[in-house]
């Protein structure tokens, strides 16, 4: 016997699932990643795609692939997935055999119809701080003359 | 005995330190911590403070804790220390023990006199990824009105 951790098998495992944008990542992501991320054993997130987000009359800084590397190098994430459209969670939270369906509280009471499949949880968001906000500070930024170095 | 990986004791560990602001942190500054990490077995990066950057002339979009924290999210980061002025590096090479001092490319040359102490590389930065040319991106963005979800 040995007291080492090893990853737990399949059904001892519990998995957690996410939706979300991730555009321009910040501090509010990393929150909410690692808040997940404690909720369980390995966290699972699906990241919209360009296509998706155009659907929806959204538009990104940066490109799907780029969103995707970037959330692959978050301490807290496991594996990240596409998210192409409204109706594949059902079929994710089989798939990925999910415990736990979690989102930010911005989207409280929207996914309860998954109870019947898997928890399902909603967590504050970090407070002024967003992709939206971000966005608006830097479009509003003053530019200066880069100081020579 | 066993054959469980174990981290190095002090003096057979390779540390890499970098130096940089990271501002809204992306797939560029994701790709060069990894191939820093690749190169040892611990990766310093010393995370420029908002004094410093102002003695620069430099505004940064997002404040250093939150600059902080997200690094310390990223896999490829051991340890993150402050940058407060430019004749910290030597002190922070002998403290840190590093072995390989490291920057990007866009450095070639600047740091050449710190041999004297550790290993100095220079490593090619990501193509067309850059903070400015995001920062130009979303101020040219064009502001459509939220889609309903």
């Amino acid at each position: 016997m040995t007291t080492e951790a090893r990853p737990l098998a399949g059904k001892d495992r519990r998995t957690i699932l996410t939706y979300g944008t991730f555009d321009l990542f910040h501090v509010g992501h990393v929150r909410l990643l690692r808040r997940l991320a404690e909720l369980g054993d390995r966290l699972i997130v699906a990241c919209s795609t360009d296509e998706f987000n155009a659907l929806k009359g959204k538009q990104t800084a940066i490109p799907f692939a780029h969103r995707v590397e970037v959330l692959e190098a978050c301490k807290h994430v496991d594996l990240v997935i596409p998210e192409e459209r409204w109706e594949q969670k059902r079929q994710d939270i089989v798939d990925h055999k999910v415990n736990l369906f979690a989102m930010g509280d911005d989207w409280a009471g929207r996914f309860d119809d998954l109870r019947d499949l898997c928890d399902v949880l909603y967590l504050p968001r970090t407070q002024n701080v967003s992709t939206t906000e971000l966005k608006e500070l830097i479009q509003t930024m003053r530019q200066r003359p880069p100081a020579a170095e």
